[in-house]
C-alpha cells in the first residue's frame, strides 16, 4: 500500500485536483454510481473529543474507504497541534485490501472549498461580480481562493461576528488584487455570490439581506442544531445539496424542513445539475442556495487524487502491509 | 505511528496474549469503561462484497480505534486470497493522529477463539472431561487450540454438516495428544463443554442434545438470520454474551427473543462474570451459553497488545504521518 504523509499534501494537491475530484464524485453520486455509508460520530468521553467516520463507495472512480478522525477541542492550546485531525484509508475494491493512507487535514479544507466552489461554477450567476463571505476563520480562507477561480470577481465583501478576523480574508482578496470593503449583514445585498462558512447556532443571513438572483452556499452546517440563514430564504431559493438526506437531517435545510417551509423533494443534488439531469438556475432572478453538508465520498475522491499525484512523483511511502 | 503487517502476526501475537486481551476489554465494556460504536456493514455491489467498520473506544486501555475489512467471496479463486480481508486502525485518544495499523485476518481468528475460550473459563464446569465442536471449519480449529487450553480436557467430539472436513479438528486434537471421536447431533450428550462454529441459517444442536451442566459457547451467528442452536436451548440456560444490543439483534439470542422465550433482561454480560458484579454458573446442573457475536472493542484489543509486542521486538515498521 501507498501512504501520503500530511507534510506531502500540500506539495501535491491543488485546488484544480481537488475541484475535478469533488465535482466528479456528485456526478456519481447523483448518478447513482456512489454512496456514501451510514456516519459514525461518537463523543468519546475523553478531552472532549467527537471522533468516528464517513465511509462511501465510488463504483464509478472504484474508490472505497473512510475518513476517520474528528474533532479535539484541547489539541491547539495543549500541543500546539490543530483541533480537527483526520486520516483517510483507501481500500482495493477487488480484494477488500487496504491500498493507500493519506493525511486528511489539508485534503479536508480543500475538498470543502472545492465543494461551494463547484456549485459556483454550476450554479452561480455568469457574471457574478462581488462575492460576500460570512465567516472569516481559517476554512473561511480556502473557501474564498476556491470561489475565486470561478467567476471574474472584482470585490469581495465580509462579515464576521468577531471583526477582528476580517484581516484573514482581507489578506486573501488582497492576494488576488481585488478591493476588500468589511460590511454588516445588510450589506450583503450587494453581493452576487455568498458563502457562509461558521460554526453558528442561529442565523446571521437573513431573506432581507440578499438580492434576486444571488448564489447561496451555506457550508459551516453540518450538526444538528447548526444555522446560518434564515430558514425563510430557503422557501423562496432553488435549493442544492451534496446529499439530500444529510442536508434535511443535520446540513442547512433541516430549520427550513423543521418549520414545514419546504419538502425533501424541493432538495436537489447538484450532481444532478452537472450530469445535465436538473436545468440549475432556471432564471436570472432566481436565488440558488447550495446547502454543503460535506460527504465522505469527497474525502475519498481528494484521497484517491492525491496518491494518483504522490505515486507519479515517487513521493508515497511503499509499505508491504 | 507504527506499522504491524500481517506477516508479522503470526510471529508476535500468542494464544495467551489474545485470551487476555479480550479478557480485559469484556471486563471494561461490563464496567462501563468501554464501547462499541454502531457498527456499518454494506454490500457493496462490486465482487459481492460486505465491507465496513467495527470501532470503538476503551477507556480504560486507552484504546481508540476501527476495524475496516470484510468478506470478498471471489478473493480465494480468483486471487489465491483469503476471503476474509481487515485492517486495524489505532488512534491517539488524546489528540486524533493515527497511531497505529496492523493486519487485521489472524487477529480475527484469535480474537474470536479468544471469546470462547474466556467464556469457558468463567463458565464451564471446573471438571469438564469432554469438548464438542460444532463446526470443522478452518475458524475450528482456533476454536478449538484456545479451549483446550482452558480446561484438563479428556477427548474431543465432533459433528460437521460436511463430514470430509472433520480431520481438520481431529488433528488439533492428535496434536493435544486427545482422542477424537466423530459424532452424530445427538452424540452431544457426552459433552461438558460445546463450540458451534458454523455460518448456518438453521439450527443444528436442539435442547436434547445437550446434557445438564453442559456450557455452550456459540460462536458462528453474527448476521440477522443465522442460528446454530434451537431457541427453546436458550430458554433453559443461563445466557450471557459480549454485548447484549448485538445478542439481540443479530447474535444467536435474536430468535429466543423474536419467539417471547427470553428477553433482554434474561442476558448477562460476560464481563460482569470476569468482574464479579454477576454470579456465572449458579449450579452444577445449570447450562451457560455463551452468545459470542463478536465486537471491534475485540479486534482493537489484539491489535493494541500485538503492536506493544511488535514495538518490544522493533519489528513495527515506524512512519511518520
Amino acid at each position: 500500500m501507498l501512504i501520503v504523509p500530511e507534510r506531502e499534501i500540500a506539495n501535491l494537491m491543488t485546488r484544480a485536483a481537488a475541484f475535478d475530484a469533488v465535482e466528479q464524485v456528485f456526478a456519481a453520486m447523483a448518478a447513482g454510481d456512489a454512496y456514501n455509508f451510514p456516519v459514525v460520530r461518537e463523543a468519546i468521553g475523553h478531552e472532549e473529543a467527537l471522533y468516528g467516520f464517513k465511509g462511501g463507495f465510488d463504483q464509478a472512480g472504484l474508490t472505497l474507504g473512510l475518513k476517520a478522525g474528528g474533532y479535539w477541542p484541547h489539541n491547539l492550546e495543549k500541543r500546539d497541534l490543530i483541533n480537527h485531525q483526520s486520516t483517510v484509508f483507501l481500500f482495493d475494491p477487488d480484494t477488500g485490501k487496504p491500498s493507500a493512507m493519506v493525511g486528511g487535514n489539508l485534503l479536508t479544507a480543500l475538498r470543502t472549498a472545492a465543494a461551494s466552489s463547484v456549485s459556483i461554477k454550476h450554479l452561480a450567476p455568469p457574471d457574478a461580480k462581488v462575492i460576500g463571505m460570512i465567516g472569516a476563520g481559517h476554512q473561511a480562507t480556502f473557501q474564498l481562493r476556491a470561489a475565486l477561480e470561478q467567476r471574474r470577481f472584482e470585490k469581495v465583501i465580509g462579515w464576521n461576528y468577531h471583526p477582528e478576523m476580517l484581516p484573514n480574508i482581507a489578506k486573501v482578496a488582497q492576494e488576488a488584487g481585488l478591493p476588500f470593503e468589511a460590511v454588516q449583514l445588510d450589506g450583503m445585498v450587494e453581493a452576487d455570490v455568498i458563502i457562509s462558512i461558521t460554526s453558528a447556532f442561529a442565523p446571521s443571513l437573513m431573506a432581507g439581506h440578499v438580492s434576486p438572483g444571488t448564489h447561496i452556499a451555506c457550508m459551516g452546517t453540518d450538526t444538528k442544531g447548526k444555522q446560518e440563514v434564515e430558514a425563510a430564504l430557503l422557501a423562496r431559493s432553488g435549493v442544492f445539496t451534496d446529499e439530500v438526506a444529510q442536508a434535511i437531517s443535520l446540513g442547512e435545510a433541516q430549520h427550513a424542513i423543521a418549520a414545514g417551509l419546504i419538502s425533501e423533494g424541493d432538495i436537489n443534488q447538484l450532481g444532478a445539475v452537472i450530469n445535465g439531469t436538473h436545468p440549475g438556475r432556471i432564471s436570472p432572478d432566481q436565488i440558488t442556495l447550495f446547502d454543503g453538508t460535506g460527504v465522505g465520498l469527497q474525502d475519498l475522491a481528494v484521497a484517491a487524487a492525491v496518491v494518483a499525484l504522490a505515486a507519479a512523483k515517487g513521493v508515497a511511502i511503499k509499505v508491504d502491509i
